[in-house]
């Protein structure tokens, strides 16, 4: 047979088992943690109709897109969630509910050069709410709380959710007469983090053409720091002067000041004048998230308030507000940084029955019985060495072992092997599975470590 | 701004969030009944190169492939789960420890004519155990027992897996002198179901070429029925002439004899000498299964064993056994017919909580409170007429609503409205997320409804 050697593509994520099963556990808490919010999960075609998803049009996402034809079709897989929840929303209009809160874990192509951590598959795991016409500013303050449980969950502590306002900045500038150019610098002023204000201050004069006193005056605003209310008294301190910059710090304040009743702690929240999202979609609130100890991963949690989802399909304002995780580049980082717990059970089953009688039935119904009591039980049948057994249930991770031979048949008992301490104990079934279920109660912990 | 009409493709299945939900219990009920047999989650690529894809190559696959150039590199969506499991298996040989479970729910295109029922995009859910060089038969054997959990956990009784063994089927044509034609009459005993024994008999004679003596023996042979005891008993009479028969009548008695031991009642299960399965991959067990009371949905799950699972990418014999559910189209035809439970509950939230004070605070903290209990909670801050928020509860199904106002705050408790009987209690937030889960607990039953 003419072979052809196995490969994958560049670009695409192939876990193996192992890797699999701590991606696996960090979707079960996004899925989780989206429910306990009110948010229907929802899944959509990963092809849609070219025309639909370049509505937008133009630049980078074009060059990108998987575009291709099929008899007439002229097709594309989707490169974000964004775009078909819009489309879907508009289609669907009629049918749904608003405010419609959804959320949507599933994989996106986009054919970047491929290049270390850089996927050209990849999931991303988004929620949004968007309303008919109207959505109360208690949406926009709801997500901080639905961050903070989310990386609560994944088992972490040291990680802010750092918030701002497009609005209030667009206002600032507008102050500043500086309307025209607030693109240009709130992308510059982006850059903030990584060449530091001077920097900022030199671009902002010479490629955006400030004079040297609007340059001083942004510095000066995004330098604001302090505790959130620190931030919002000096804030205060620039009201009156513009309408929309009022406006933006009114819903700041909204969505800060309930911060405890949303059971979100002060530490793990900043008013952050310096964030503005490249995007010009955002229009109101927006968020970035940050894990302390590892500020060179970026933002793993960002999105912002919008006003016009499907503006491109449907004569209906829609706003709404939602945010974004790039799933599998987070993964992929923790994995590198070996932040994922390793002290997590990855095996596909938490015991591995033996067989040792002549007639394999005895533990097939031993098997059975342990999978009735809720665990994850795999029948091994292969004919192999007793060595060769436990040193496949080693090779997987499983913790425990049972053999059931023709004495223990007759005494009516199993023999429990807990693989990590090599411990041997013959006990009933019931005595086994209580056993087991208790050790793997002690296996638990967070998904993510702090460093 | 220039608008384009929102369309989803045709052969596309998108669903409604409420359809959504249905869709999703079916996956949970898949993942853990996947899981308690100890087969590990697997996540693959949509998209391989396409000459791996296609290293089977020819027929109707070619021509419903989705494939295209992206750069210098032919690519294709992957059309089943099993090919990228074969190339799986293959490049990661050295990383994996066989016998190798896993399963993978995930979706796969065929470019075929769209008609109703049939989709383009649609999700299979598989399993396999792939062994290296051998696999023991007690896989073959265990494999009744994983659907007849899966579709006891469906909330079905009703079914019945029928098994077949093509050693046995070999052997018999073998016996006949019809090696050479096996192929031809498997098809054509396959339309068994549908055209009746008179018309197999007579397109065997007219079409395969026997003489009207080896197609009397022929139906003679698939006409034997009975229990599983009587049918294994009549194959005996055929013990002796051919050792590939009699290999796989001790195959066939293997998987029959260990049934009570794996929970799988003898109703729910019968040697079915009809069922041969199209696909020549298969060379030992074959599984069908079918819903009794709904013949015409045909197999809703299939496989078999088969003993080269990935000849085309690696020189090792790779055996295996395997099941594949078609979950899009299950789902579709088990909607159509109105057979998945209306009864169960669909809401993205068990309980609305509505805010009625001034300052929202009170109504967020409680609201995380219920959270903290287990429940799902949906704050609701629009603007609106309560019977509009009521309303909307009533339109997504949420089963309870819990109102917040300056009298209850006051003293310390909320009003909790029973969406079902309209009744309406004032009680502490304790004992509003006890009387939520209790009516919960009600609501349980079936996923899918027997008829």
């Amino acid at each position: 047979m003419e072979r052809i050697k196995p490969r994958t593509l560049s670009g695409f994520l192939e876990l193996l088992p192992q890797k699999q099963a701590q991606m696996e556990r960090m979707m079960d808490i996004l899925r989780q943690t989206y429910a306990a919010y009110g948010f229907c999960p929802l899944d959509t075609p990963l092809i849609e109709d070219a025309q639909i998803l370049l509505a937008k049009g133009g630049g980078e996402t074009e060059k990108q897109i998987y575009r291709f034809t099929k008899g007439d079709n002229d097709l594309a897989l989707r490169f974000d969630l964004t775009v078909p929840l819009a489309k879907y929303v508009a289609l669907h209009y009629n049918d749904l509910s608003f405010p419609f809160r959804r959320f949507q874990i599933g994989k996106v192509y986009r054919g970047e050069r491929a290049q270390r951590g850089r996927f050209r598959e990849f999931y991303q795991a988004d929620i949004d709410i968007i309303g008919d016409g109207k959505l109360d500013i208690l949406n926009e303050a709801e997500i901080p709380a639905i961050i903070y449980q989310l990386f609560r969950s994944f088992g972490l502590e040291r990680f802010q959710i750092r918030v701002n306002n497009r609005k209030l900045l667009n206002g600032f500038y507008a102050m500043l007469g500086l309307t025209e150019r607030s693109g240009e610098i709130m992308r510059t002023v982006d850059k903030l983090d990584k060449i530091g204000p001077e920097k900022v201050g030199l671009i902002l004069q010479e490629d955006c053409g400030l004079t040297q006193q609007q340059a001083e005056q942004i510095l000066r605003f995004i330098a604001i720091s302090g505790t959130n209310e620190q931030v919002l008294a000096a804030l205060e301190g620039y009201r009156g002067q513009d309408a929309g910059f009022d406006q933006g710090l009114s819903e700041l304040i909204a969505v800060t000041e309930n911060l405890a009743a949303f059971g979100v702690p002060e530490k793990n929240f900043a008013v952050d004048l310096t964030i503005a999202r490249g995007l010009d979609y955002y229009t109101g609130t927006v968020y970035e998230t940050t894990l302390l100890d590892h500020p060179q991963i970026g933002s793993v949690c960002s999105g912002g308030r919008y006003d016009n989802l499907a503006g491109y399909y449907i004569d209906k304002p829609l706003p709404g507000v939602g945010i974004s995780i790039g799933l599998t580049r987070l993964f992929y980082v923790l994995d590198e940084q070996g932040l994922l717990n390793p002290a997590l059970p990855t095996a596909p089953a938490d015991v591995l029955v033996l067989p040792m009688t002549q007639s394999p039935g005895p533990a097939i119904a031993l098997a059975h019985q342990l999978r009735s009591a809720g665990l994850r039980v795999q029948l091994y049948g292969e004919q192999k060495k007793f060595k060769q057994k436990l040193s496949y249930a080693d090779k997987l991770g499983v913790p425990y072992v049972v053999l059931l031979g023709e004495d223990e048949l007759n005494a009516g008992v199993c023999s429990l092997k807990d693989m990590a301490s090599g411990q041997q104990v013959s006990v009933t079934p019931q005595e086994a599975a209580a056993q087991i279920r208790a050790g793997l109660a002690l296996r638990s912990g967070p998904v993510i470590l702090e460093s």
